[in-house]
């Protein structure tokens, strides 16, 4: 248990792998060891060795010498060249499932942002597509995966050579669902509603008539009732059936951001302390949920942190809950998840880096 | 049925007010006749007859006249010698609850955009704590108010002394939920759920500390949860117990405009035509509602028009649908559905002036 | 002068050419002629002659038929069947460039909303690069192009067979400082600075890393300076030299609408009153400005307005003025100035179907 | 030059007050030693000793300790018994006036981030029409105080006993004209204009019409020109007449930023590299103030960042200068700048703790 590994992220010209830079750039255990970017360099860069992150990202050129840093040509031997130990995948899920398999056969502990491998369900991967279904190989890969919400799965991501980190959309809800259900005291039979609203970086960077400011602005917007993919994770994260779960995501005219509103019903009437109990134990020992006692969360708390937020009102018969659940979608929801994991990894404070 | 009436509106400071006196400036049948607008008025603007309409809200400023307009100061003579016949009271709860009694009195049509006369049921009203709750003379008014829900009771509406005009959450819900609880369909014991999101001009104009653009900018954020006051109209109109329905309203970082995520589930599976056909069938002769086939309706093709727009999916086995439902809250949900009130009262065609 | 004419309109997908089919629909002089809206149209929506323009504007779908209007293939003769009297082209300036020449020969009569014909001094043009610089006939249109500006150009836009309609900056900034220099106070030598920020509709509906909703939201930047290519009207159109005068554009955090800020120098020193003297004789008998006593203009007044609101500070010496210029870059910026040229061409009143 | 030092801070309520706290809270030489928050504490507070911090700024609650920190009914016996060495005033200009002199001459060293002691020129400081304007205990503070701008006043401020913490639009303003007039290349005859825009948060957080959501999304307003307070700074600090500047504040729709496009004329034609030169010599040393090549600053890029951006481009004949200068009003142009103002005075790196 070293503090000296070195890190590489693949997609840094993302949002999310922006905010993974600019995470780990600062980390504390990380210090004088800045990660590698590697990706994709147009012929015109590769005479200079890369494009300098200043330029993909103005805003990450601060202090403690990021100015100098590079995104250089990907290759197997430019991470093994720097002796990487950990890598950072922030690339499209077909690329992650592409990439893995080697990733692990030189010996990396990947931690994966995509969805490529977060999905132990055939029929619940079936919305990927993915080229290598069935095949031997994705299936053991898939059988080392470990789901990277260290509130639910801390033992085995310590121990996990390939971290799955979960959607953000996913983790808002999970995080919020999970202790109920788990207590026993969910009344499935009445169903669960996932009511989700994101912001637009939620929609990643490439220019689409929905991410297009005048389409966005001033606007709501539902998607994707009842075909969303972070549904399948939604299921086998908090353990219920299809029938029992709706989830509809919203896209928001903000930046970033998520809020996820959940109705569901008891089995036996609860009181605030009931609930607020379960919630605290659950998460007792869990650094980066904060629990509200009287007030809801919202947006703008989290907004920025690498915190997911939870609160809830009952009705006055103690049997339906309103629960609200926040966190920032490219930090808790992607980056600050991912580091918080290799945290989990290293035996690091869980959230040092994050706070 | 004639075309030479005279409006009046108090409380045209207000954002429902504005959209009113633009609605009213432009109707066809009204040219010539512009509203008599009445209000408090400062001691210093008494010797200039009042405010200049143009002062109040710059953007009214505009053609045929409207630049000239005052706003006066109120008194029921002054009523009386324009020969009002229709008053619009875009005014706070409490002042339509006082006032109310006496324009009745005084003969004239009202149509109250206030939340003062909507609920028939005192245990819905007590969320208001009206303090002439329990009068008698309260309790004969209230019985003749009709809901000015055109699409639910445009007879009664037409033959009506006072309008109680909907509110914004409620128009957006009702009409989505309405025809399907008419037709029989769905199943009430697994309850409706409405999360409710609202634009910041619903809050009112008094800055406050939720109105300041830090607060609601970059934000989203829930209130309300099981309490809020339009639940009332929900239940009346709906024809629903309250174990039935959760509405929750949040607020929106945008000016106008209110989208309803709506969750239940039928009694029997429904297909797509099966439920497109309830809704058409109770929305033929309703022209400010759209029904959409396929996709769902956005706040950005609803804000500043009449419309209400509603749209759904089904899950694959058709027993659980999710239904989307948009207005803009200061039109539909306000001003626009008070003059197709006025329209309805006057024999006018439905959408006169509204289009 | 007859009102039985026809129109139609090229461009109907873009912000501008929808802004401009929902005015000409709702012109009172055109009431039950709806235009021809001819383009490019897709292989498979052939079959049904075209897309309905409810697909491509869902907005637009109201009342008075529009729900039944298509785009259809563009052919010449197709506007020959139409009988199509005036052409209005939104359209990118290369084709508009290529298009008019044809237009013209088919004896239409042209408002072209692009910048293919505005600058009649071909070193202005240079920042377009057209193709057919140079040729005879180029020289020729040009020669007959009237730039659109009513309130500088009214007698001659009336006889006019091609219009050019306005940039959207240039038409915020000269009518600001057009009147000001015509009646000679202003000391050119001092220089004049145009400062303007636009909404984010002014960069087109291509989804564009710039118009990207995380670009743009939260954000302001300046671009263009000292290059921009409306600086060319400003130069002809004021009647300065290009050290005269420096403009720079900034993009907006908001939807639409112009304010340019602007600063420059008087001869001698001037009172407020005799300032607004020389804009209320320029303006007089032009119904879309708006003169501002005292206040300064802001963008919320002329959102959705056919309105440029023009206001002024003085300095305490009266040497200095800072004024505020702002309008819908949309609407004044473009399509209602198109209307409002229409108008002027068919002797029509210059605002009918704008306030 | 000891590490060991005791902060205070009143006025952690406002959106300078609470970026100062987290600011000074994760500042890495007082760890251990948070702020002391003193401030107006309701009588229902005072049994539990204050008001948490987390109630007053929910998004500051996170990790070191700072869930338990109160804000504490301020005295001076309580600065004693903390052994405060350093006051913050991030307070009303009136009450900054009046507690600076107790301050003193209780040997607490200050840094105001109010206006109250910034000017020196009783002619500029009229605007704010101090009570105590005249009297001599005022002159004699206001001769000690040091404008706290390290780029321009580093010895001074080593050294200073009350630190008055430059304004937010100056700061953005003198940072960007300063070393070129200095460097005697500006030809004030031409003048000099410097048009700002400043997101919502720089006017305050009381709610106001003028910070309403309604009023400010979707807006853009001038206000103050030729007026605003901070004009005096501006003549001061950069060293010019009244006459040789003009400055217009603007309020855009976003959070938190300000940037300011500025254009002057050089007596001389100038080069991108000898204007380069200019400034890379006078901010050689300056930590926060960073320098565009080509590029134009953006306020994103500054945005909850401490740096200040500038950058500028030439007209081709090297006379004019746009120059475009970012900040982010309650960091650079507030907080950031305080605790740098802080760090030159303990003799710490500039930048530590800000980047």
């Amino acid at each position: 248990m070293s503090d000296s590994i070195q890190t590489a992220v693949v997609g840094v010209t993302g949002y999310a792998g922006a905010e993974l830079a600019r995470l780990l750039l600062r980390h504390p255990r990380l210090h004088g060891k800045p990660p590698v970017f590697a990706g994709r360099v147009d012929q015109k860069d590769l005479a200079r060795g890369g494009v300098p992150l200043i330029e993909i990202h103005p805003h990450l050129a601060g202090g403690n010498g990021s100015g100098q840093l590079m995104q250089e040509p990907f290759s197997w031997e430019l991470l093994a060249r720097r002796g990487v130990d950990v890598l950072f995948l922030a690339t499209p899920h077909e690329q992650s499932r592409q990439w893995v398999p080697e990733a692990l056969a030189r010996g990396l502990r990947v931690i994966d942002l995509s969805g490529a491998w977060r999905l132990t369900d055939a029929a619940n991967r079936a919305v990927y597509a993915f080229d290598d279904e069935g095949s031997e190989q994705a299936a053991a890969i898939q059988a080392q995966a470990v789901y990277g919400m260290p509130e639910l799965h801390r033992a085995r991501i310590a121990g996990a050579r390939l971290i799955a980190n979960p959607g953000c959309y996913s983790t808002c809800v999970i995080l919020a669902v999970k202790p109920l259900v788990a207590a026993g005291l969910v009344d499935l039979s009445h169903g669960i509603v996932a009511d989700a609203k994101s912001g637009v970086s939620g929609a990643g960077k490439a220019p689409t008539a929905k991410t297009h400011f005048m389409y966005a602005a001033d606007n709501l917007s539902a998607y994707g009732a009842f075909t969303h993919r972070h549904t399948g994770e939604l299921l086998e994260q908090i353990g219920v059936a299809a029938a029992d779960i709706v989830f509809t995501p919203h896209l928001l005219p903000i930046p970033r951001g998520i809020l996820a509103t959940i109705y569901l019903r008891f089995k036996e009437p609860q009181t605030r302390e009931s609930v607020a109990r379960v919630y605290h134990e659950f998460f007792a020992g869990s650094p980066l949920v904060r629990l509200y006692d009287k007030a809801l969360p919202q947006i703008q708390y989290v907004a920025r942190t690498s915190y997911a937020d939870i609160g809830f009102h009952l009705d006055a018969g103690g049997r339906r809950a309103v629960i609200v659940s926040c966190l920032d979608n490219l930090l808790k929801g992607a980056s600050s998840q991912a580091v918080q994991n290799l945290n989990v990894m290293m035996g690091w404070p869980e959230s040092e880096g994050l706070e």
